[in-house]
């Protein structure tokens, strides 16, 4: 299967360094088109974005549809499970053909997807801070840590340096941005140390180093932290 | 393949709702073990719920693993996964094996598992009511809200009666218990009439039937609303 892939990205998007880190993995060639969540009162909600992905969400995924028509993907797990199964004989995201293993693959990957990410994200922690009054960094961080220690009680027993032992697979391209985000909240992540040395093992990893937000074309170093 | 399954679950949790559909919508054959959440302090905080989900989450599926040993699989998205790989011969919970339509069939089930209801989940609404001291409701509401919102805008231009079109899906698997979730939050659902359109499609077929917290063995009428 051979098309262009678009990716509408935000360089410090946790959801968006998943699917960059899916698509080097599995070395499918694709072009970053940035989509800045904050200036201008936010790109996402300008009417381009809008046609794309009515949810004015990033990431987005544009691929071939019927007919040589274009269609767009939208969700960090949809986009990877689709770039699994249209690129079947490219390196697999999962550790192995085994149903269980790849259950436990998703497992991990959903302690992140939806137990972690969704309580920080931009939108909850604005409403939570602008209209509610309250320490939304406080909520983050709390739920930052639950999500990880439960990252950590759920790691199957196996020997080898990433979440599912001797293979990179989507779960560690979850694990790595969301301590990023930790680190953003100032978690304090000394409980965490097996997390940490799955994280050095990826940084080993070519496709970890192309999709960190620093290598990205809107990568800012003048954000605020 | 045949083999004993066990299905952790709680009559009201939607999550386990969602799993109940998947095996009943592929005819897999199970037997439920109700976990209850709020009696002695919760079940899932026992000794012999902790052993099987270190976790203290429902739903957990118990499944053969190598050598006949037990294995856990948790996180509703990851069970259904496996439940579709593990019974490849039964009915699909996609509408196709087209990996497109597969995409956006997890699309709409990640709206509504990682868009919606982490930001309505027991813990989140306990702690926000008690620790913080803010209107939980009203925090749920609105993020139920945004996720039906998100989720019709999301519907594919299908005919057909179900999210999908003319299949039962994954997608309606999530949909139909995020529905009912809405109704307990006293969410206003007139803007929502297609949803409420496919809610009514899949209330007549059997796995939806089958599945409903009514149906179940813990089923308590006299619990609050």
């Amino acid at each position: 299967m051979s098309q262009e892939l678009t990716l509408y990205s935000y360089w410090r998007s946790s959801s968006s360094w998943r699917v960059r880190l899916a698509l080097h993995h599995k070395g499918v060639d694709f072009t970053t088109v940035p989509v800045h969540l904050v200036r201008d009162g936010g790109e996402q909600h300008k009417d381009a974005h809008v046609a794309r992905n009515p949810l004015r969400q990033i990431p987005t995924l544009e691929v071939q549809g019927k007919e040589g028509k274009r269609a767009y993907i939208s969700q960090s797990v949809a986009i990877m499970e689709w770039l699994e199964e249209a690129y079947p004989d490219a390196p697999s995201i999962f550790p192995s053909a085994d149903p269980l293993q790849k259950a436990l693959t998703r497992q991990l990957t959903e302690i992140i997807n939806s137990g972690t990410q969704p309580l920080q994200n931009l939108n909850v922690i604005q409403y939570l801070r602008d209209d509610v009054g309250v320490d939304a960094k406080a909520f983050c961080r709390r739920y930052i840590q639950k999500g990880l220690e439960a990252y950590l009680a759920t790691l199957p027993d196996v020997s080898g340096p990433f979440s599912m032992g001797e293979h990179v697979s989507m779960a560690d391209f979850c694990l790595v941005p969301q301590l990023y985000n930790a680190r953003r909240f100032k978690l304090d992540l000394e409980p965490f140390a097996r997390l940490l040395a799955i994280e050095s093992a990826c940084q080993e990893v070519e496709a970890f180093k192309k999709a960190h937000p620093d290598a990205q074309p809107d990568f800012d170093a003048n954000a605020p932290a």
